[in-house]
């Protein structure tokens, strides 16, 4: 699992600092979350093969989090893109959307589906074979999701030892991870828990941001292995999260420790601040695994 | 008369170029000729005040003139502008940029007027006592318009030997500046030609961006001290133009000559070009006074 930070900072975009996108790869699959104005020129300096991109999940629609939308999907045009895309993001995306390549005179030579959200509980929104992708719903001044990538690791591992024992053929070695028991020759039955091991542990990534502090996503967020939580402030600007419905570093970090995950990412830092590690001093007083994002930073999991 | 290049090159935001936005100060005022991504970003890198912006001229709805242009209206919005904000721009431009505040529940503080065009006849679009805007239609996939700048110098040239030769009284200074003639004590009137020379000529800059080879445009921009000509391609993809409606650094100077204009900037080059300074040589096969604008290169004139 790599995490890939494009922007994590709140607001407006400025000559060091870009607002939130980041780049999730999970079991093999690559995620774009949020898309702020720049994206295109972030994933052009970290690299990232623009083709690979396939989904697109944006957590509302304030500008930091999804004015460069637009921009990635008309130079997606311009690059003779053929492969669907998929937009995941509140009601109202399509349109606006629509609207500006309608005004531009343009034409997708690609699938673009919408899938707009409005459901105020955590919805399924993303399912295949290797990965399943669920909304957080977060308490912000507008609509919002985060959203939660789970691994499906469905297969058992084989115990190798058993199996040798029992003289079973590679062709059955499919049938025994998807949990099967085997019937020898002689006829006798090898019930499948002879012969695996339980799966590894799903990993998990749950991204956040913005919201207010708020328990309800506990259940939702509980074990992950990696939490993104936005901390726009530090303590010292507790007075603002309220009225501006976002977390203190502290408050990210409760988050964090209520939900038992191993590892607390913060970002969506306010630009107020000339330097980010007091979040990392601050977070730390609550709870012990954290990392910063920063813009350009990847991490894996 | 400054002109500040924050971006000029076709197409999509990269590393290390821009998309088309620039800022023409001209009898200290200060105008924001289209707006691509990211061009709040150079206007910090250009350390251009956010509050001197009060006009912004769209000329069409293409991404790479204007997909920053909503950033900058919300980024004015969060440093709690109070001034107004005027935007020019093809009917459509209101609409697309009132729909994403909607969506983001956001209000300006401050007022913003829009100003939509539809004419395909040069039409002015602003006039102070300083200066006098028009608009260039141009021939492009959509709507499109540049725009003409130019000085108001209504003032005549004292002559101020004549004056002290009359022995006239300063506070009179103004009037004569304004074309008056003036009656002395004794009765006799001096016409205002024997105490003034006539104004500095008005210096003008034209944008003309983007555009097909339009020799349409000749009586409008005739004379111009400065025309600024998109020049997409070089003479080996001379093929392209009529397709794309673009044009090629000689089709630029071929306008600028036939213009009559002091000094042609080249820009919106395609991004297909290692150098520009091929566009230079190219174009001063046919007209000598050839400058290359390059992101966040200045011009005085």
């Amino acid at each position: 699992m790599k995490l890939t930070i494009l922007g994590c900072y709140a607001a407006t975009p400025r000559t060091i600092t870009n607002p939130t996108s980041q780049v999730l790869e999970i079991k093999n699959r690559m995620f774009l979350i949020d898309c702020g104005e720049g994206t295109q020129v972030q994933l052009r300096k970290n690299k990232i093969k623009f083709s690979r991109i396939e989904h697109i999940f944006i957590s509302h629609l304030h500008g930091d989090h999804f004015y460069g939308l637009v921009g990635l999907i008309s130079t997606f045009m311009l690059l003779n893109r053929q492969t669907d895309l998929h937009v995941y993001g509140p009601k109202g995306i399509k349109e606006v959307i629509l609207l500006q390549l309608r005004l531009s005179n343009s034409y997708t030579g690609y699938n673009l589906y919408f899938h707009e959200l409005e459901s105020k509980e955590s919805e399924v929104v993303f399912e295949d074979e290797r990965v399943i992708i669920k909304t957080i719903p977060l308490r912000h001044r507008v609509y919002t999701n985060g959203f939660l990538f789970q691994e499906k690791n469905r297969e058992r591992k084989l115990n190798i030892d058993a199996i040798l024992n029992h003289d079973i053929e590679t062709c059955y070695y499919q049938k025994i991870k998807y949990g099967g028991d085997i019937t020898l020759e002689d006829g006798r039955v090898i019930p499948n828990e002879k012969l695996t091991f339980d799966p590894e542990p799903s990993r998990s990534y749950a991204f956040c941001s913005d919201t207010a502090y708020d328990e309800s996503i506990v259940p939702i967020i509980e074990n992950a292995t990696v939490l993104y939580h936005e901390s726009t402030f530090l303590e010292s600007e507790e007075h603002l999260t309220e009225k501006t419905m976002h977390c203190t570093a502290k408050q990210a970090a409760t988050i964090a420790k209520k939900a038992n995950v191993e590892q607390l990412v913060l970002g969506h830092y306010s630009t107020r601040y000339d330097s980010i590690e007091r979040f990392k001093s601050e977070a730390e007083s609550v709870f012990p695994n954290i990392l910063l994002a920063d813009d350009g930073r990847e991490f894996e999991f």
